[in-house]
Order: structure tokens, then C-alpha cells, then sequence
């Protein structure tokens, strides 16, 4: 079996080799170890991955590192890398950010399941087909909370792991985002912190910026404001019309939305006081 | 000699032809032709270059002129290309816009004079003396008001076109910009409309942003709110510290700053509203 | 109506002039103008969209520019912009790219009719269905020549003005290339001139390449060899494996064929002695 | 003490555990630890920075390391952190690369010491002053062989561990080059493997490529041949001439080169079969 262990706790010294030493102890392998420490707030990340053989105990794993962690602060957690990720897609009637997941996936370059996709429009629903995905349609005329309720009670259903925002043109609510804590992935159409809110292309324009991006980042109760996890930007001839910002961004923000989901499937992200620390390659 | 028309008006039709017969008429030659129409707003730039014989009457184009632009509405200007712009450089105490501007300079890869450098500060009075450029230090501790007056003075004094803030740690004044409307360049150590004012990199660090940038822009009397000329952008790598958010920032600012003051000096900037459009190449 | 009229020619004084004059005598309005002159081959180029009334007479037009084309020694073309481009898909098993034009396609951003997908497998029949566009299989276990000839057959029925090369993986022999001069536009996974031939990311990776990239050109009878229209390139990382490498490249594939694909519909390229001038935004 | 220590071996179980339990056990603590396996060819890179007590004897680690590293088959170095590299600068008549080392360094931001500066020509004699760095002359008018025995000589009398070609405009001899094997690099101002030996720009422009690039690699006995440490490009617009394909590649020749050395510096660079594997940031 393959896990990740990451951890994250103030810095001080020896924690790479307690670390390793311990998972040595346990007779597991090492794959793969990042490891960074933000000066700037003395804090400390580590991100490993081992295999282990057949005599392994997650259970004894857990309790004995309890003491480890208590020593030096860390805020860890422990996963089986085997087991691959259910990510929920959903979307309104953009199609762009689907297909893309839609068509890595096929390509064998998305390493999660696509249990379902879930909409409050049906416009989409052929191209679920196409791809062989379920199709949940939510009625948001009922109002946004029997719809997230559908989604919720959804999502459980298929045994999600994290919800992707495809362009879901909705405002996700307290009690959605509370109970999905850091498990949804949204992508806004504009360079973050700049532009929030509706029509960040158009902002953008009439600003006259010469450079235009997309954010993807957790949903959390301020709209926009969550943990960024990904950032790409496209520079715009000065030519470039509001309906070819339009066209262009729609390639940043499928990618930087697939560049978000993969940092996530491969436990790269780190948060740590509103803001993402990324150890892992793009 | 050679010319530079630049006009900017309402879309209408046949606007580019009577502006090519008009020049034409006069028994000049275009030799270079930019034109744009920005769609969303239904207006229409045109960029000419064109040279002329020894008969040609600068005075008779402009009077015969006046009939075509008021049927067109046209804000219109017309320059000599072959007078080099004189830019003044207003710097405190960090070099390396100062050192961009001078090497291109020496390296004959910017196009105008570079008559005086002004400074808050005597820290860099020797690199001025190495580039062999008269260095007037401007002593603000008199007062604001007192030193801004100086600039004026010393920049009237040089026959200075325009003034380029290569990092000049000072707010302008609305007297000073207003003397000077449109013809300071201003550099912004962060992407705007996002980190405006002090600390921009702390800014952009502690957001967590992924990509930090510069912007080049006209400064105007609402701080780091003026049209912006030029941005420039880069991808930070996760483990990046503040300190390496601004030794990488120094590379973009010091590029994007002689980006603008190259678009200035190609009359390749039109202003409509406080935002810019650019017609020429970067 | 709309028309382009693309002019290249060795550079003289007056071509812009005599130009626009003459499109304005025959009661045409400029639309959009853009030229260019290569200094260091002084040959002049020149793209004009023009607008005309119902009394516009396209064989009056071209009869009485042959004396300025002659003057000028121009090569020079007129097309009605007016009339779709029809672009026939050439595809083997490699799914991107075809997804890629279908798409943006579908969405609007490309602006050409779509009459037929040609494939030398079977395998993407299913796409074409989606999108509900007309699918050939050519056999090519019979011969090349037999091949060819089907393709050759096909595009004729179906009206085709190029042909774009999605992945094709067949090399196409010189008659098939004599027969479409300059409208068979093909992908290379590599950033030409460098890595021609057979896998080029595994070329690339062994060189240790820190950049990898693909080419749009146009086919010659010269393998990879032919006017380079449009590339690009990304980043990568050290720990790229070269199935990362092949990953990657299908997004720089995808959106380089696109960009080539939009810069001759918009009748911005210009070939002179094997290579090409674009005229023209990305 | 602050120490690297760098292991390329074949790929196995167990390296990274042993090789932090080991560095553990001489009460070393380690600060920062990458590692990569290249799948494609089974090899396994790590780098590790530690720190030591007043108690470290670097003689008994390399000693007792021995076994660990012919257990692994491993190549590996040590060496201190904490003593500057030294590296010679060589310099034809072109400064933008020399200013950039010496700014960079003068700002702090290239952690080295630069002894001196060597080159064939006396033009660049006055920047060597101005930034208080000793400049040597190298006659090549008496013959390569001649000249080169003198840079080495100098090189050695000025304690130098790196040779830093800034634009140096001679073709280094195998003698030279065995002499400091992996210790020198070249910037080449083409983006090879494409563009090798003279006049890439001029090669590049002939060919019409779009982007244009530099390379910075160690040299070796094959002309433009040796493992490419950095490589970074720029995207040139259609219209640019030969004259500004140079401008614009200055920049990018200029901060690929300081990225190679920075990556030298850091002790990032592992080479294999002739080309690089980079662990670290750019």
C-alpha cells in the first residue's frame, strides 16, 4: 500500500529525521519526500510518501505517532494513495471546465474518479452522457436551500470526496461550504484578489489591465476570498475586445482549474492561516 | 522628416481613407500605419508615421487639418519623430530601474534623451556620474511642496518631455501632476488594481497569491489609480519567502518600467477614459 | 460585402498611399488596415479589410488593380471574407486536438465550417458523431497512393478550402502536398527546428530540455520542414518523466493548431522563401 | 556548520532512510531535503542540506559514509555550505551579462564571491572598476594556447571553483575544458539543440521561428553540445527584424545565464549521461 503523511507545524529542528526515522521504524519505505519551511512565518511543512508491505498497521501507525506529533505541534494527516479520490463535478451551462476534466480523465491524465456531475441547468446533461457519468439535475427554483440540500444528500450518495466548482454559477452558502470545509474547489474568472465578484472580465477591460487570469481556490464563506490554490494569466493585445477576454480566459481557467484539482489529488496544498502553501510540482 | 499623426476619435466610416488621401495630399509618405477599433466602446485609433519632402509645411498640415478632425471629432496630435524625447529619471535610493534605463540607453535600445536624473536621495549620485548624466538632488526635507517645485524647476530647466519615476519612493503631489498631465511614469511593484499602495510584495505574499507582477502607469492625482501602460508578470514558485517575492519582483518592474517608457517614446499610447490602448508592438 | 486584399511585394515609397486610394476610388470603406515592412529583406507587406456597397464590381475591381500590382511587383490575393472557410480535420487515434477545433468550434471562437473529419482509423468515429459531423475512413492498408487519393477525392466533395492536421499520423506524400500548396497546416510535437522527425518528447527529454513546445507549419514535401506558423512552449519542471513531457505537450499541440488554424482564417500569414510573416493578433 | 550533501545512484528501496538516519547519527540536523527519481531511467537524486555542532568531524562522516554509498553504488559529494564559491567571470566586448552578474551581486541577490574578471578585449575594463573587481587581460593575439594557459593560470591564482562565460566570444579548447570539467558555463544566445555555432539569431530569424530563447550549459569538447543547465524563451512578434530579435535576446541570454548560476550555487545541478537533472527552484 502507498500513503501520504503530511504535516505542518512550527519549525524546529530534527523534525526530517524524527520523521523519517519513525516511518523507517514502522518497516515502510520512503518514496517520495518534500519538505519546506516558511521563513517568513517559521512555519514548517512536510509532505511523505511511502509504501508499505504487508505486515503494516495503519491503526498502530496512527497511535504511535501521536506522541510525535503532540512534540512538535504538527497538524498531520494520514491517507491511503491507493484509494483514488471521488471529485464531484458541477456546473451550469459552461462547458469549457468540464470537458476538460472530462477529457484528462479519458486521457488517463486525471488521477481521481468522476463519480457524478451534478447542475441546476440540463443543458449539460448530454455531454454527462457522452462521457458515461451520472447526470443530477437540482432544482435551485425550490430555493438554494433545498437545492444544497440535494447536492449535499447527492454527493454523499456517490461517496464524494471533494466537490469542483466547473463554473457552477451559483453562490454557495455557509452551511454547504461548513460542512465541505476546504473540499470545494471553485474557479473565478479573474486574477484574485483583484476583480471579485460578477463580471471580472468586463472590470478587467474597463480597467485596461494588459494582463488578464484566473483563480482557483476553496470556497469558503467570503465570496472570493478562500485559500487561492492556483493562479494563471494570459497577456492581452491591446486589441483584445471584452468578448476576447472572454474567449481567452476560458483557457486559463480550465487549465488552472485541472492544475488545482491535480494539486489536490496529489496532497500537495497546505493551509495555514488563509492561504495555501503548495509542495508539489505543477 | 519624419512624422507621427496619432488620432483618436468615434468609429465611423472612412475614416482611414481620408486620413491616408489627406496625407497623401500633402506630398508625404506613410511609412508606417497602425489602426484600431475598440468595439465595446465604438472608438477608433489610428497610429501614422510618415516622412516628408523638403517642401512640406508643418504649419499648412495642421490648419488644413482642422476641417477633418472636427467632421470626425478627432483628438489628434501631431509630432516630429526625428526630435528625440528628453526623459528625466526620478530615482531614491534602489538601482535597478535606474540601471535598466542607463545600460539600454548606453546600449543604443532606447530612443530618446536622458537629460538629468533627480533624486531624494545622493545614494546613487555615482552611477549617474558613471553614465556621465548631470545627478541634481532634491532636498525634501524643506517640505513637499518645496522640493516638488525643484523638480519642476530642474525639469523645465533640462527641456524635459516627461518624467520617469524609476522607483522614486515619493508621492507626487496633485499640483505637480497636474503640471505634468500624463507625462510621469510611474512603476507599481505589484498587479494592479490588486496591491495598491505600501508593501505590495507583503501584500501579495501573505494572500498567498501564485503569480506576482508590476505595472507601469501614468501616475495620477488618486494614487496607483492612473492609467496603466504596461504589466508584466511571474510565476512564484510556493516556497518563495517575501524576500525572494521582491528579488524576483525587481526583474519585472525594472522590465516593465522601460516597456511603458518605450511605448511612450513610439507614441504608441492612447488614453480614453482613464485606461490606456496601445497600438505598436511590446 | 467584406473582403481581405493581401499584398507583398519588394518596399517602395507610396504603397500604403496608392493602396488606400485606390480601394477608396472603387467605393470600398477600410475596415481594418495592418502592415508591415521586413527591413531586412525589404519586402512590404499589407492587409487590408474593406467593405463594399451593392454596386462593387469584384472582376471590375481585380481587372483594374493589375496595373498597381504590376507597378509595385505585388503578389497579391483577394478573398471574400464573407464566405466560410472550409477546414476538413485530418485525424488517426489522438483525440486532443480534434476536441480542441470541435469545441471552440461549437462555442462560437471558430470561425470556419467544419465539413468532414478524415481518419486512417476508426476509433474517433464516435466524436464526429457528437458533434454531428460527416466521418471518412480512408484505407490506407491499401497503399498510400490509394489513400491519398481518397483524401484527395473526399476534400474536393466536400468542398474543402484547406486541410488541417490534427495528429495525422501518416506522412503525406509531395503530390497530395503539390495538389494543396500552402493549405495543408500539420502539428509537430516539437519545438522545430529542433527535434524533427520521430518522437520528439523522447528527443527532447534525453537532450534535457528544459522547455518543450510543438510547431504549426505548413506541409512540404520536406518532412518538418515547411513555413513555421505559429509555436509555443512551456516550463518544465526537473522530475518531468517523459510521459509528463507527452502530457504536457498535448495542451501546447492543442492550442498552438488552434492559433495557425485562426491566423489563416483571418488571412494573416504571409509566405516569402519558406517562411511566414504574420500580420495579425493571437 | 552548514553542509550539501549530493547522491545520484541507481534507484532502490531504503536510500532516503538511510540517508537521513545516517546523517542523524553523526547529530546532524537536517535543514532542507529534495529528491527525485527519474523514472525513465531508474536514477535516484537527492540533495541535502545539513547542519552540524562543534563536535562534526567531516573527515569521520566522509569515512564511515563510504559503505552506505558503494552499498547503493552512489556517487556523492560534500561540501561546505557556508564558504562562498568563487566564480571567474569571462567577457568579451558585450556587457549586458557582465552588469548583471555584477548588479545582482552588489544588490546581495547572487550568494558568490567574483574575483575577477578576465577578457580578450580591454573594452569592459572601466565597468570592472567601477564595481571594484580586479580585471585581467588575456592577449589571444599570441595564439589560443597561450591565452588559455594564462586563464587558467589566473583562475588558479584567484582560487576560483567556476568559470562563468558572460559572452565570451572564443571557442574554449579541450584542454581548457578537462581542466574544468563541469566547471564552466556558457550562455548561448539560441535555444538549442537548434540554432548551435554562429549567428543564432540571424538562424532563427532566416527560419521564422516565433519564440526565441538562450541556453546556458556547461561547456564541453563538442561546440553548443554540453548539458543544458537553463534555458528560457520570449515570444517575438511577427514583424520584429534581426536587430530586435538580439535586443530582446540579450534579456533572456542575460537572466538564463544568472538562473544557471544560481543553480550551480545552490548545488542543484546533477548530471547524467550528458545531460542535467535540476533539484531545486529557479
Amino acid at each position: 500500500m502507498r500513503y501520504f503523511l503530511n504535516i505542518l507545524c512550527p519549525d524546529k529542528k530534527g523534525i526530517i529525521a524524527a520523521v523519517t526515522t519513525y516511518i523507517s521504524s514502522k518497516q515502510a519505505n520512503i518514496l517520495d519526500l518534500l519538505q519546506h519551511t516558511a521563513i517568513d512565518i517559521d512555519m514548517f511543512m512536510l509532505k511523505a510518501e511511502f509504501e508499505t508491505d504487508e505486515q503494516f498497521d495503519e491503526k498502530n501507525f496512527r497511535e504511535d505517532f501521536i506522541d510525535l506529533g503532540n512534540k512538535f505541534q504538527m497538524e498531520w494527516s494520514l491517507v491511503l494513495a491507493d484509494k483514488p479520490v471521488r471529485a464531484a463535478i458541477l456546473v451550469s451551462t459552461t462547458q469549457h471546465c468540464l470537458y476538460e476534466l472530462l477529457l484528462k480523465h479519458e486521457d488517463g491524465e486525471l488521477d481521481c474518479d468522476l463519480p457524478v456531475i451534478i447542475s441546476n441547468h440540463k443543458k449539460l446533461a448530454h455531454v454527462a452522457k457522452q462521457f458515461d457519468v451520472p447526470f443530477e439535475w437540482v432544482d435551485y427554483s425550490k430555493g438554494k436551500k433545498f437545492a444544497e440540500a440535494e447536492i449535499d444528500r447527492i454527493c454523499r450518495h456517490y461517496d464524494t470526496d471533494i466537490l469542483v466548482l466547473a463554473r457552477f454559477m451559483q453562490i454557495i452558502s455557509a452551511e454547504l461550504i461548513d460542512a465541505w470545509r476546504n473540499k470545494i474547489i471553485n474557479i473565478h474568472h479573474g486574477f484574485l484578489p483583484a476583480f471579485q465578484g460578477a463580471k471580472p472580465y468586463h472590470q478587467a477591460w474597463e480597467k485596461g489591465v494588459k494582463i488578464i487570469g484566473a483563480t482557483a481556490h476553496f470556497a469558503t464563506e467570503d465570496l472570493d476570498q478562500g485559500p487561492i490554490i492556483a493562479q494563471d494569466v494570459h497577456h492581452v493585445p491591446e486589441s483584445c475586445s471584452i468578448k476576447e477576454f472572454i474567449e481567452k480566459g476560458k483557457d486559463i481557467e480550465r487549465r488552472t482549474l485541472l492544475t488545482a484539482l491535480r494539486l489536490y489529488l496529489s496532497r500537495s496544498i497546505f493551509i495555514h492561516k488563509n492561504r495555501t502553501f503548495i509542495l508539489g510540482k505543477l
